[in-house]
């Protein structure tokens, strides 16, 4: 079965929004084994969506469309699919119900428009959204002839509508349209992802180049992830058992060869989740002093749910004196080494071990610019201190990139060093550098 | 003049590669004032390559192509534009030079399939790469005709290859096919963004319907942003002088309806920008105390550079226990009405304000999931407190989604109060609700 992905909204079209939708959809559709030849965006505008739409029936089996299923005059997709597939719009009234009650909760009042998206293809499966007011929409059937001019009229296909904001998209993807799309296609791609942390991708690559050369099926692919790099073992077969027969062995090799670089193999734990089930494992508690970073390291770990059993406190100590009255780093580290420094990264390890009362305390100091680097001390200097029980490893690194992306580096790098030092010490693993 | 992109590459249709061209190509093309309805991915494919060519240059004036230029067999983008503009392939020696050059500086050595790249079409300009090998090539001029089959034979088209890493495209765009682009289409599209805050995408619609029916030039689109709305304003002139003039009466009618609710409309500035500015104009201390938000709202805070003449200390206090003894939220509060209440979030907001000696406080608690819902505090209630000078308003809020979602969403709202109270406070302006 062919798909085709069909982006829709002016704001793709003048590139003001990057199409991550489209490389969210494609990824999907080839672990699903649809094989997907064409992407395509198109603006809101009727006519040439109603053509985007009407070249994609004649080539492909399943059309997906993310965006235009809002509120609004200018959201045309809904409306457009139904009409090349020849079917009626009519009011869901289950549909009507969920939309004034996602107003109801926020105490606010659905206006006429909102009574639009309640609207729905005759003979279309509806797809619940959890996370905002337009449903999502499958209209499965035969096209319709037009006089017998349509070239493919009688071609069964499928058209999938889905909202255009990731956050709705990507869960009603999963939770709806990938059984569809499984019981369409017979057969499965598995894939199983081995992920790393504290290793660079180009590493990473050199150690497999000889699995990936030989690779058939299974195939093994890289891709970098701040600060991780994940390994994509996939292979296709009859059934999930047959595939993941196929998969075992290449994942046990990457293991083999990795060892405690990697993290996880679950599709479902992040870096964070990784850290939080080892502070779980040995009954830790655990705080984090940040000054670069600003809260963006307590932010992670507080995301995984079941934290509140080893998270308390945590404190953002932005100014030298909150770094003094805080965690009690001493006026002569500051004033001798400068709040970027290995010294003052340890102090305020120690120190937030001390007051928030916990076993485990990392502390992140640096520069993010883009202002306040010097020869001595560039932008993207950071040290972060890891104490666990008492005994306190200090790293220097150096990132590139924006204020946002160094931010964002050190928080991942945060995250790898608390693991290493608890397997370190907990596990007596020792890790190259 | 109508442009039209199409990125080449097996790695986009399967989603392995962001298109991230895609939308850089789409931003430069409306700058430079010209129409963009089409956006496509192929794949390493010549017959549908060739398809999506004859397909563009049926509908559009300018093609510009990305990828496909590289040395090996399954680059095919030069050959088959030549192909479809019915020009024969040329070695041109001063591209092989470049590349030869290229790989000595290297102390590499040029392979066969290298000299692929320095095979330009009849007639095309050639456009030097200064980072990678693969020069570019404009093909300017008539469709030829197949026989009289080709409904835009004699057509003066323009097809613009370029190659696919970012690093090579970018530089080779600006350096080159912008003063091309530029001579082609006198004139110019200019838009402006007017960002508001604390409003519905719905809301604002229905406010503005009647402008975004009478709209020609400029335009007028509204796109929902996490807590966010932001209408772009686009007009197409001569000049930007002329534009500007054009989108001026738009913004300033904008400015009217909405008032307060607008919080910018600078294109550089974000939402957590225009609260630091505010702060900063009023000479403010800011202090954050958070809960189920675990360190994101000071994150977001801390991404404006020049934050530390404001921001010197915050808290994470996740436990009930942490919430007592650094901030002093007393323990008859915490059993009376629980940690997510009006209460708990006030003395919250009071006791960060007096901790960290600062002027505005903001607290945050709520039930962020997917576990610690109850029916009488369901997941997604939030409990907002910004204190300024002592004067403290706390809001209720009811989000959905899942645990990350909720705790955007409350990050968002909670730099909305901020905003809010410190304009209610020293500009006496104020809100609806």
């Amino acid at each position: 079965m062919i798909a085709e992905i069909i982006c829709v909204g002016t704001e793709l079209l003048l590139g003001n929004v990057v199409n991550t939708n489209g490389a969210y959809l494609a990824r999907r559709c080839a672990a699903l084994g649809l094989s997907c030849y064409y992407q395509s965006v198109v603006g809101d505008n009727g006519g040439r969506l109603k053509e985007a739409i009407e070249t994609a029936v004649n080539r492909s089996d399943v059309l997906i469309l993310s965006g235009g299923l809002g509120p609004t005059e200018d959201d045309l997709t809904k409306e457009t699919a139904a009409a090349v597939m020849g079917r009626k719009l009519i009011l869901d009234e289950k549909s009507k119900e969920s939309i004034a009650s996602y107003f109801k909760k926020r105490g606010m009042e659905a206006t006429d428009n909102n009574w639009k998206q309640a609207m729905i293809p005759e003979g279309a499966l509806i797809l619940e959204n959890h996370n905002g007011t337009a449903p999502g929409v499958i209209i499965p059937g035969e096209v319709p002839g037009n006089g017998g001019e349509t070239e493919v009229a009688g071609k069964f296909v499928h058209i999938v509508l889905l909202p255009g904001p990731p956050s709705e998209l990507v869960p009603m993807f999963e939770e709806s349209v990938v059984p569809y799309l499984s019981a369409l296609e017979p057969g499965v791609i598995y894939s199983q992802t081995v992920k790393l942390c504290g290793v660079s991708e180009s590493k990473v690559e050199t150690q497999i180049q000889d699995l990936i050369d030989a690779q058939t099926n299974p195939t093994i692919a890289t891709y970098a992830k701040m600060g991780e790099v994940h390994i994509r073992v996939t292979a296709a077969a009859a059934d999930e058992k047959e595939a993941k027969k196929l998969t075992k062995p290449v994942v046990k090799e990457l293991k083999n060869r990795f060892g405690y670089d990697i993290y996880s193999t679950e599709e479902d734990t992040t870096l964070e989740k990784a850290v939080v089930d080892l502070l779980m494992a040995n009954a830790l508690t655990v705080t984090c002093a940040e000054s670069c970073t600003g809260g963006m390291l307590s932010a992670r770990l507080i995301n995984v749910p079941g934290i509140s059993d080893s998270y308390k406190s945590g404190y953002v100590t932005y100014s030298n004196k909150a770094k003094r009255r805080i965690l009690g780093v001493k006026k002569g580290t500051l004033q001798k080494h400068g709040a970027v420094s290995r010294q003052t990264a340890e102090e305020m390890a120690k120190g937030a071990a001390f007051v928030a009362k916990a076993d485990v305390a990392v502390a992140v100091t640096g520069i993010a610019g883009p202002d306040g680097g010097t020869e001595e001390k560039p932008v993207g200097l950071v040290y972060i201190a890891c104490s666990v029980k008492g005994k306190v490893t200090v790293r220097e690194y150096h990132f590139s990139g924006n204020r946002e992306k160094i931010r964002v580096s050190t928080t991942a790098a945060a995250l790898t060093l608390m693991r290493r030092c608890m397997l370190e010490y907990f596990s007596k693993v020792t890790f190259g550098q």
